[in-house]
């Protein structure tokens, strides 16, 4: 792992640097495209070239079941992680809806559900059925963290082999807004109730019950705020090892990873541990409602594109902000200069 | 002109506590894709279609020229206005990208240009050589305002017999920020200086004497606030008038229309006074650098889906927020339902 992640190089500040002076040349006043025109120089400095392709974007959904689901922590049953992934293989759910209208490759990919699945439309790749419950005992051990990160880096590879220009991560696992609340706090000491949301859509009673519990499960615990991999196995989930590591494949690689919700930003919170360029790298599409994820954007130093009261997941804020980055790429690639068009520049 | 108003039909609520309905059942928690659950409901009422299509969307670009840009309140020589038309033609503009980018149909309308344009890609339908400076005088006779709207209102039914599903609506019109805060001043009573803002860039000093030509004008003109024709005339714009009339059309077929920025905001305020059935066929793209632009959406009622530090116009904005109402579209026609995926709901 440590190999790959030296791989990982700065942004290219001198490709955006001339990006940003073709910008001022285009037939609009400068700097009336805000953010689009941040994002285009963003694109220029992450892949090293002035006028990228973003398109097709890779859509890679991760999933995995949480033993904390047992403590009574989420809106929905266990089985539903399970049967959202049929949902995603037969194109029903709405990452799938919103996958094709960008015209998405789209990649499901096991690393750890609690039922056996059918292999066809799913990328196999089982760590193990489930984690255990942290609030009894580590989630998973270490290596199967370290395999967990490894597997999600060569998914990326693999997708962004196949021809994706950008990729887009989601995530589907029951109670995992548990596993990265539990995350969250033990990077920043942040107060659990103050950051612990309502999920899939938790009432009062169980929202208490779900703060007290992952509270207790870090005292017990005691991750390593300075050690990534050990938060990951204590309190994380293996769809969450999985992503954290397709944005270290996405920075390896040089091109943009669009960060979706809280559970998607907590595993890029741990990859900028794992190395601090990746930060470069993100683009955050949305503010959930999940109260931790204000504060996950700010550890990452992200601003979002879109603020619509999403709290889906499944990579669904992620689709959704990505004609956004498109915009920014034809932008700066397909629109005429003053002296092209002939158009007057300010008086 | 009376007589296509009264055209104008509420919105159909029935169809959207259908649509409501329909997407409680979705396989995502209730609720969890915001502003998109909303939006669809929205374009039920709209359409009075549970599963309407929105594609493609329409776009159409009004130009005009400003007398008033005789007092030195742009940053860009008047000739402007017409050297980028002839950018749309070519497809050189911002607008022509997004335009692309969503699968538009594009349209160029010459509602007042100063100059004789070509007739070849620009829709002709010039009204007079621009406005008179409306510090001296009245910016064009209510017969030519009329006129104005009844031609928006023509264009839209013609681009929309031609197949468009959703109106995107953008100008071009070098001052015609100036207008546009005479108008939101004229309706409101607002403080000019407070809802004046840099336009295509100007600098302080420039921005002391926009407020200050709009305040005398607006005391030369006295236009009368509850009159939108009057208001029109008096120190309004041949481009705005046609999306006002534009904007009426929409809501006379019953298909929505996305707001732009500023400008297009201040013709929505005129056609909402015309019939205020109208407000509920708009959606309202982006929040713009143009501090007027926020008034304007509060008079609407309207919430933007973007704040991306925008202030281009000619549609831009709202052709990037298009494949937000398209996913809301896609969402509730194309995802599976609890009952059809074998999902189980809430435990």
């Amino acid at each position: 792992m440590e190999k790959w992640i030296q791989r990982i190089a700065p942004i290219n500040e001198e490709a955006g640097k001339k990006a940003r002076h073709h910008i001022d040349q285009l037939t609009k006043p400068q700097g009336s495209l805000g953010r689009l025109e941040e994002t285009a120089i963003r694109l220029a400095e992450i892949t090293g070239d002035m006028f990228p392709d973003v398109t097709p974007p890779g859509v890679i959904v991760f999933a995995g079941d949480h033993g904390i689901a047992e403590e009574g922590v989420s809106a929905y049953p266990k089985e539903v992680t399970s049967q959202m992934v049929l949902n995603f293989v037969n194109g029903g759910a709405a990452i799938n809806v919103f996958a094709r209208q960008i015209g998405a490759t789209f990649h499901i990919v096991d690393m750890g559900v609690a039922q056996e699945l059918p292999p066809k439309g799913v990328i196999s790749r089982k760590i193990r059925f489930g984690t255990a419950n942290f609030l009894r005992e580590d989630a998973m051990s270490r290596e199967e963290a370290e395999q967990a990160i490894e597997t999600g880096f060569a998914v990326a590879e693999q997708v962004i082999a196949q021809g994706a220009k950008c990729l887009i991560l989601g995530e589907m696992g029951i109670a995992n807004t548990s596993s990265s609340t539990a995350i969250l706090a033990a990077v920043s000491g942040m107060d659990v109730a103050q950051i612990t949301g309502r999920g899939s859509g938790i009432d009062e009673s169980k929202w208490n019950h779900k703060w007290q519990i992952i509270e207790r499960a870090l005292a017990a615990r005691i991750p390593d705020p300075n050690d990534p991999l050990d938060i990951l196995s204590k309190v994380g989930g293996l769809e969450i090892g999985g992503m954290a590591g397709a944005i270290l494949g996405a920075a390896a690689h040089r091109i943009p990873v669009i960060l979706d919700g809280f559970i998607c930003s907590s595993a890029a919170v741990l990859a900028s541990m794992m190395c601090s360029h990746t930060k470069d790298y993100m683009m955050a599409a949305h503010l959930s409602q999940e109260p931790g994820h204000r504060r996950a954007l700010e550890i990452l130093q992200k601003k979002p594109f879109l603020d619509l009261d999403l709290r889906l997941g499944e990579g669904s804020g992620a689709a959704l902000a990505f004609p956004l980055v498109e915009a920014s790429a034809r932008m700066i690639k397909e629109m005429a200069t003053f002296s092209s068009a002939g158009v007057s520049d300010k008086s």
